[in-house]
């Protein structure tokens, strides 16, 4: 395939020009940069920015929460590439999405099973045209190879329609929904950051949420809900609404995953009045 | 808000399209990410720079020393974003500073010390105009609710007499200066950087300065000025002036902080011939 | 040196505009951010791409292997920089390569030796025009000073023989090849990535290869051939043909090098049928 030209036929909603790439990589190797080089390579003017390569290796739910929290906040027409993808070579799928006016491009692993959850009439389509892939004999790179080089065609503007035939049985990964029993909410918790703070299931609106809670426990223990980090105090596991809208545990300037061994998969209690 | 089309009033000073971001994120969670996808989404032509991520957890003192040394490269009218803020949330004030022809955006808690200290007569103006922020409810995440956005728009141009009302009483940290008593030089270390290298808040001009002096001492360790690393002795700790104009100590291939136990604070002492 | 508007005389081989970057910096200091504030400053249009800031400190062997591999993914008319410079400030001459359509800049001290190894008649140039650099005095950073300024001035489009006199002695570093007697192919593994997987310096093209073998061994491990890594039994070695065409020793999920301590310089060993 040459690189540059290929990109003829034009979709409706215009591509906003950036791609996004989430992979498992680290830092160390080049694996991004020859992904970036096909990239620019094919797409010269489109604008590549990183939303992370320290997914934890191979762990494709990770990935999952990281790729629906961060395209929510890039312009519509963006191309976001997820690359964890430890079937690599293997015959599971390599698939493109349009979903929400933006495009998700990687292997049918799960790791777009919440940006499917929440899109309504998401469109898949199976990559399989040659045209547009280095080539598909990679047996350890599709990024390089096939994701790079269809997330640039799409970011030129292609037809996701070109790409191969639409197909409706993508692999999905069961996050667990919270419920309500009792007057009881229970959740678990879902992700950990980097800053140890273990982020829930639960969504609530507002600090006013907790007006209508008793209690709060994570793993038994009895949580006091505030407002912002920096009013509870020192060493003192807390809970607040965090910026995605979920019920979240920390401690000020301290871990709290490692100070209260908080972990997916934790146990979220909400007791209501 | 809606995230385009919002900036208008332009200011005298063209800004350089550049947006350079410097957090305490880390890179495995996607708050950089977002930040980005804000700034582009307000602020498609701006060119994203990432001075580090890295800052140690909630170190603002080492952020003040970081941002005032990289932007000191930056072309001017370039926008500086620093998100190291462990009050997020609680009173401290967002804020938006002038100074030397480029903006600094960030919570008002000490970061941009040495930027003020070292610039005449910089504008600080306190962020509330609602206009140019997603929202000031965020209590987890200014960097990409107030700060990002604040950050595309002056990129797009905006005049920063338009964010809010000017202030004089920012917060400051008291960096230490050196300071000369009976021929004797006394300084500290101020910072250590990933090689582990030390470096002193004491400048020099050039080499030469050493001809002025008769022994460099650290935490009353002898020291032998050198003109570059490849010069030293391995193993041994030896001195030069750094690419920053600053005594700088330094073991040829090691780390000079973990071998001869340099911390930031660290007694620096110059006896004059 | 007025930083821009100093790049006059144009070359035949368009750049990209694209600049590279490949150091020991590590992330938490803001050395690689200067040196691109300086590209941009001098280069406002240049697109920066890092393709790694963690070559282990001062592994100039390492740093020759990662811009090898990753070089060859992107448009001919790219600048790549090179720092990996334990000799800084001494006499080590600061080089810039025409190779292949693309510019190499970095440190003569061996990092470009594969580059130079497979490119036919290169052009090497002693970087010693003061017109196109900060300053030549720096004795701790080069890549602030001397490398990034002259990538950013190649972006513009500057004629290479501007920098300084052509030179044909480059610092050549040794890579063993892999050589073959009575019947059994020799090697040695070259790199280790970041997932543990160990390559060695044996190409082979395609799965087909291993029909012809009878035998593969590593540290006269005995080692079975897969085509992929999800093909492999979990926790066993195996090897496969990787996607730069070499032998890869990899454990499926796991890290093959610590598992079986491979290393760089352990011994491989193909038997022919």
């Amino acid at each position: 395939m040459r690189l540059s030209e290929v990109s003829k036929h034009r979709t409706v909603q215009k591509p906003s020009g950036i791609v996004t790439l989430t992979t498992d990589f680290g830092h160390s190797d080049c694996f991004a940069a020859e992904m970036k080089g096909v990239i620019l390579s094919i797409s010269p003017d489109s604008r590549l920015v990183d939303v992370t390569h320290h997914i934890e290796r191979h762990a494709v739910r990770h990935a999952a929460i990281v790729i629906d929290s961060a395209s929510a906040y890039f312009p519509k027409g963006t191309v976001h590439v997820v690359v964890v993808d430890p079937g690599v070579g293997s015959s599971r799928r390599p698939i493109a999405i349009k979903a929400g006016g933006s495009y998700f491009i990687g292997p049918d692993n799960g790791v777009f099973s919440k940006i499917l959850a929440r899109t309504a009439r998401p469109a898949l389509h199976q990559i399989t045209n040659k045209k547009y892939v280095l080539t598909f004999d990679s047996s350890t790179f599709y990024g390089r190879d096939v994701f790079g080089p269809v997330a640039a065609h799409l970011a030129n503007g292609l037809d996701i329609k070109e790409l191969g035939k639409r197909i409706t049985d993508p692999i999905m990964i069961d996050f667990n929904a919270p419920f309500e029993d009792n007057g009881v909410i229970s959740g678990e918790i879902e992700y950990v950051d980097g800053f140890g703070n273990a982020i829930s299931n639960i969504k609530c609106k507002g600090c006013e949420f907790f007006e209508t809670i008793s209690a709060v426990l994570v793993d038994d223990i009895p949580v006091v809900p505030m407002k912002c980090y920096a009013e509870a105090e020192e060493g003192s596991l807390s809970c607040l609404v965090n910026s995605s809208g979920c019920l979240e545990f920390f401690v000020n300037q301290y871990s709290a995953a490692k100070m209260f061994d908080l972990r997916i998969g934790s146990v979220v209690k909400l007791i209501k009045k």
